[in-house]
């Protein structure tokens, strides 16, 4: 830190990504990427782009919302693009925060949310998961705070239903309420038709996950025209060309493959019910996902013994070492193929434990 | 605007990007973009990258950070790539502005520098450019401020020399130095080699310009060590993956064409001599520029007026309201053949006007 560092910033704790180490070939199911590369129609129009970019993209997106528009069924008004989902993260707890209307999220969800509220000075109070690490949505009714949710929730990838988000946006009419659907289409249900509905919603999704493009940075917000005019305010007062010409273009091609990527989700949920099945045979704890993701513990191992032993073995998932989750391990559902290396690390690793222990 | 919207946000006025208007071709001369496609190396690395990218980028870019501290002689510790040097300037407006550090910067500069302050709850002080539109350093030494200079000035074109900087470093040891260097390779003197003198400086550069990457969206800071720790705590608060993997590498194989780059800077200061020499032969006012624009003003039409002819004949440059300003249009150095074109415009448009005049 620099004796120039506004004190406002000097007690941040930045969120930390994804590990990307470089000394081997890892299976990476550390950062729920999808395991497969966008379609051939995606890089071609990228490549396209690529020998336009002496000429700044298109600040209105307006090729990709044009097409947003259409696979949402929501008017162009009512879109915002975004480097990433980060970013319309971070500009809702700008927009929609402040020292009068603090945030409210849970205890255990996506760790930027506690970051955002920290970068921009925002109060926040977090709602402990139950005991089974579900939300009970009737504790965020009537809060008097701007309400995130990611649903389903990671790192847990359990899911609310449709209708008790709805009973939480009926509560807090005078409050926004975001839902962060990173990971609705393996088995969410989405809440986009709603903002027709309620004036208060804003939905987040990613093309991170679902649409193969994490390392394009492609996000959006749904939600209603003079929500979308705050979040528009924020965009040009920050970067008016959030979006490069490529990302864009990678975007709109990816909406017009939505076969494609059905196809694919449906892949990564039948690996996922595989998955779980061969993890519950060697006794771990697995939760219920709709997500592309598991979170799962063995009575045999520690969760960051279990992390290590992986990481050694050539396989990356994901440890925290949060009070109620250190026993846990957060493992993308990658190809049937990387999951079956993966199984069959995590079942040498049992052994070995068992093996140890009797010596 | 909608009733959940930030107090703090309420009395934005955020930035105005140059039109990009559909209805016809244009020559596009309003904002300052390369006519140069980027070479052909990077439209294929680029393309390389399109199919990976389904995995995050790398938040640390590592192998862009690695080549730039190669091409620019600094530590890869001593240098942040960002969304564009948009995102590092409102960086630089977080950590080194508060309520208690205003910042200072010429009334006619940047747009977008009263636009971070607003963002950001700055306070901020404006100090006018002389009769002659040139910066007098002495005004920005000993100010007690965060200074902001884009070195060589927008939408002036005029630059100050390295000389003239260090006064300022010296004089503002306690304060940050920004220095604004995204047309310098047009013919300004660079600072960058001042970092490891002044722990105060911070650089930013984008390739934007010079290298034929508006489109990707690409800047940097590059600063002491500790300058860039602070910036990077605040990334990391905000989009640890903010340069997606496509425009990393894009940014990096640009920087392998050094050559190519360096002649197409070359022509574009042959080609802004003879638009100069024109239109001083039409009677224009032409400022001294050491950029990639000309700002420019005719005693025989309005600067209105003249924005708007070229418009109707297809031609775009960039007009400014502002009270000095009014009377100039800003023009962006293209392609001769584009040159010879707004010229001729330019030509038949003061003779229609003198017509007009004399009818």
């Amino acid at each position: 830190m620099s004796r120039f560092f506004s004190e406002k910033y000097k007690a941040l704790a930045p969120y930390v990504p994804g590990e990307q180490p470089k000394d081997m070939r890892y299976i990476k199911l550390n950062t729920n990427e999808s395991p497969f590369a966008p379609p051939k129609s995606v890089v071609k129009a990228v490549k396209e782009q690529a020998g336009k970019c002496n000429l700044y993209s298109d600040p209105t997106c307006s090729a990709l919302v044009e097409k947003a528009s259409q696979v949402f069924n929501v008017k162009k008004t009512q879109i915002l693009p975004t480097n990433g989902s980060d970013e319309v993260l971070n500009f809702a707890f700008m927009a929609f925060c402040d020292k009068n209307t603090p945030a409210v999220f849970a205890d255990i969800t996506y760790g930027f949310y506690s970051v955002f509220a920290e970068l921009n000075g925002v109060p926040y109070k977090t709602i402990p998961l139950k005991e089974d690490f579900t939300i009970d949505y009737r504790e965020y009714c009537g809060v008097n705070a701007t309400v995130f949710i990611a649903n389903p929730n990671a790192p847990t990838g359990i899911a609310l239903s449709k209708a008790e988000i709805e009973e939480i946006l009926r509560s807090n009419p005078n409050n926004v309420v975001v839902i962060d659907e990173a990971y609705v289409d393996f088995g969410g249900e989405s809440c986009v038709d709603l903002i027709n509905k309620y004036d208060n919603l804003l939905v987040t999704q990613t093309f991170s996950k679902s649409r193969s493009l994490a390392g394009a940075r492609l996000g959006f917000g749904f939600a209603c025209e003079s929500l979308i005019a705050d979040l528009n305010a924020i965009k040009y007062s920050t970067n008016p060309y959030n979006v490069n010409r490529m990302t864009m273009e990678a975007g709109r091609i990816a909406l017009c493959e939505q076969a494609y990527f059905d196809k694919k989700c449906q892949e990564i949920c039948q690996t996922r019910a595989y998955t779980t099945a061969e993890l519950r045979r060697l006794g771990f704890t697995v939760l219920s996902s709709k997500t592309n993701f598991l979170f799962v513990k063995s009575p045999k191992i520690s969760g960051q013994e279990l992390y290590e032993r992986l990481k050694a073995k050539g396989v990356l998932v994901r440890h925290f070492n949060g009070e109620r989750i250190k026993e846990f391990n957060r493992v993308t559902i990658g190809t049937k193929k990387q999951m079956d290396i993966f199984l069959s690390c995590v079942e040498e690793i049992v052994k070995e434990k068992q093996n140890e222990k009797s010596e």
